[in-house]
């Protein structure tokens, strides 16, 4: 049909030159590990970025190729980023606390040919560079010395011209670490990036405006910080970065930079309310804290809220780009009571436009959003990956499916809430039993320091929940002082078969319970009823 | 590359999938113009939107064919443009206000197969249908009897699934009716309007929600109402529609249903002032008020923000989706004193992201944002017009730039400010002098009731201001007094060469300056010192 609407790629730099032109003395704020701190803003990100361009094509990069980043939350690395996608690369943000094995394996798997990395982990460099199989250049982020980022900069003169093409083109690799088989990387497009920053922008979101000031406290090696630093720009909000995560220094940045939102894990606020108490302090600027990784515990929430925060619940994973829900305040909630306002903000939230999800059960048969049939988890949307970095199949089903690996109920106002994982989630007589619910049952028991239920074989009922529990030091509750309790917590049919003691549990890395471990622990555990 | 994201079509019917899956018993509400409401929800119009494309489908209605409207704001008047556009079909929304001989050429040009139109408008059908050519089924949109839309949803049973295609077909059409020539068709597309209500709901505009109650004034047949229909669902906000436009009516509307967002041009708050003026009363949900179609005055804006009501300025045009900027709070507002509030109101506001303006003079370079350099406004980005319905060359210059026949200025701090129409501005030595400025300038002299400036042909400055004035009925205000007043207002160079008084000044259908009469009857004048 003649007539009709002009043709624009939705490409990531566009962000960067609408900051640029229309907030270009909005700041990007850093400050350093070492104390110093380092003012920039949208005009100058934009002119760095397109520096490292240049650098980058001085180099002999080429469209497509991988910039790997191992570095903390900065300026500089932010350049990378723009630099890179900018100039038509894929910038890989690796997480520098992953295991070594882990370390190797992705950057060779992502072929990676330029590592810009912190000086803090000049360790992990040394160790691994003998590893690396694709790697050619390593560039200090931080610092000015030669070699460094900022010595590669001096050297252009920023004259360029973002390379152009598809909205579909990649843009960004990030690598998830399952607990099982080689991490795999999810490649983020353009397309889906610019999609997913609108949606971080929205109320129903970050609800981000030019006159936000954000600190992500999540990494930047963190499934893209959350979206922030593609949300600021679209927003022409100011970025204040910390290198480092310590409450007294963020504590300080925040009523320093007048920060609004700030975006970070649950421990996160741990550590910031020992500060505020132990500092007599407080947090007169922020209005909003969104709060993802897992979940926050209603304390947490509650504690926010009396401090005048809003508080929300991001759910998503690395596959979806992150965000897929997000606790926004629904219609009415000024009249809400405080315990209604934290029953709904301890769960994942609503889903947003652009989002669907649903629960399917073990039979493939769609749930339905009655807030107790829990299925696994799946979704789909233009910001969610249909095939991972190099597999040679696509990670979704026939109609389009992608299976979160957790196990959720969604409710009849459409909230949505995880339950557990899928792999830890206690089949019994064809219904499920939570693993989650029962250990945060569990430790509610006087007595019991920490708890992981696990599914044990049973002849009838297919699994039946054994409960492992490590006692507080001067402790001797039984398993009938725990079963007891949990009568009055769970549905009977949820009741543990058993109780065991043990004096530890097992623990990955980042201090979650290692389920696999538990399991091969007690792989030939009986029941006695069984 | 081997990986990727998702691919998903931005298609509208996304948006009403979306409302009545995460929102569906949120309300959409209209009051008749017989005083009656029907009540009905995101759930509902989806199946009335369903059964509307099932019965286009029964006419032989075909993907790409136009369906036209006639019609006020109500819920019935939503299902037909969701239900047209659902079955791949282009709503073409028609003005009701417009010339016969506009509703002939628009219906004719556009190919129109099917009309709804409200029984208010039979006048108009009957008049009109004899040379309508193309429309072949007439169906009236409110009430229940045979033939109407009830009658005929109430044939179908909404077992339909939407019609797939391309993000970048044709939704809707638009014809823009201008002062010279034919109206012109400007065709949207699913993306574009897609991408635009992302805008619409982002806290630059209008930061809807799913606790927004929204109540657009402006028509649905007005520039697709602001695009308030597409972000309505995209956030899970509540509609509220009235098919009149009456200040009691939209007053008690609002209170009744906690409207918390309205959007209209200025007229519509200067009637509802006079209304609460004399009915003693308030609108306490009321949070904003979005403003468009000409310039509010000072005092409109200033009495809104005086209620507790946030004021923006969208501007746009429906070449333009239409939203292109609006006037969001920027940093440290709370802070402004309150004239400096209302001076940054009452300009046209900021450019958000998607949206690229740029002044350009006479000799086509592109003018500093200075906030003194004015030249013609251009504009590009995804949801601006690339070329007109049916027309044979596109609309916008080699570099993707649209013309939007204003001419402006752009503030350093990156806010546009209209201040003419492009061919009303007068050329004077190079320089152009606004002629909305000086008109209002002249108005604020006591004793001048009316006045228009034009530009008079003038052998040095090419062109010279003429002032016409219409006196106040009991004034003798003479040129000395008047060009008197001026001088303390406008620059020296842009003081009119002549005034002249006249008993009335040529309007517009819709009350504006008919400059294009006035020039005519002026063109043989010869200033004096020419």
């Amino acid at each position: 049909m003649l007539g009709g609407m002009q043709d624009f790629e939705l490409r990531v730099s566009t962000l960067l030159d609408h900051a640029a032109r229309e907030h270009g003395a909005r700041e990007i704020v850093t400050r350093w590990a070492d104390g110093s701190e380092t003012r920039s803003d949208w005009r100058g990100l934009a002119h760095d970025a397109r520096r490292l361009a240049q650098a980058l094509e001085r180099m002999g990069i080429r469209r497509g190729d991988r910039v790997a980043t191992l570095a903390m939350n900065h300026g500089h690395h932010l350049a990378a980023w723009y630099g890179t996608i900018g100039m038509g690369g894929v910038i890989h943000t690796i997480n520098p606390r992953l295991f070594d094995d882990q370390l190797v394996y992705i950057a060779n798997h992502a072929e990676d040919r330029v590592l810009f990395y912190d000086r803090a982990f000049q360790p992990i460099v040394d160790r691994l560079r003998g590893q690396w199989t694709s790697i050619e250049r390593y560039v200090v982020m931080d610092g000015d010395g030669p070699g460094t980022l900022h010595a590669l900069l001096e050297a252009e003169d920023g004259d360029y011209a973002w390379a152009e093409g598809s909205e579909r083109d990649p843009c960004m690799l990030c690598y998830t670490s399952g607990t099982t088989g080689h991490p795999k990387g999810v490649l983020y497009e353009h397309r889906s990036t610019l999609l997913h920053a609108m949606l971080v922008v929205s109320p129903a979101v970050l609800a981000l405006s030019s006159a936000s000031v954000l600190l992500p406290v999540v990494p930047l090696f963190h499934a893209a910080a959350w979206g922030t630093p593609f949300a600021a720009p679209l927003a022409g909000a100011k970025l204040v970065f910390s290198a480092v995560n310590d409450a007294a220094v963020l504590c300080g940045l925040m009523n320093r930079e007048g920060v609004t939102i700030s975006s970070g894990v649950p421990t996160v606020w741990l550590a910031m309310f020992a500060h505020l108490d132990a500092a007599g302090t407080a947090l007169p600027h922020l209005r909003m804290a969104t709060i993802g990784g897992s979940a926050a515990p209603r304390a947490m929430i509650e504690r926010l809220m009396d401090m005048g925060v809003e508080v929300k619940h991001l759910w998503g994973m690395t596959e979806t780009s992150p965000v897929a829900t997000a606790g926004a305040p629904p219609v009415g909630w000024a009249d809400w009571p405080k315990d209604r306002k934290l029953d709904f903000l301890t769960k994942q939230g609503q889903i947003p436009f652009g989002v669907e999800l649903t629960v399917i059960d073990d039979a493939g048969a769609h749930l339905p959003r009655d807030g107790a049939s829990a299925g696994r988890l799946h979704i789909r949307g233009p910001w969610v990956v249909k095939r991972y970095f190099g597999a040679e199949a696509d990670a979704i089903d026939a109609d389009g499916w992608f299976d979160t690996g957790d196990v959720a109920v969604i409710h009849p106002d459409g909230t949505m809430q995880i339950t557990d994982r899928s792999k830890d989630v206690i089949k019994s007589g064809g219904e499920w039993i939570s693993s989650v619910e029962l250990e945060n049952a569990a430790v509610g028991c006087p007595g019991v320091a920490e708890a992981a239920a696990i599914g044990i074989a049973h002849p009838r009922w297919d699994e039946r929940p054994l409960l492992v529990v490590v006692r507080k030091p001067d402790s001797d509750v039984d398993e009938g002082a725990i079963v007891a309790h949990l009568s009055g917590v769970v549905a009977k049919w949820w009741l543990p078969d058993a109780v065991v003691f043990v004096d530890s549990l097992p623990h990955t890395a980042t201090g979650k319970l290692l389920k696999t471990a538990l399991r091969e622990q007690f792989r030939d555990y009986r029941l006695v009823a069984a």
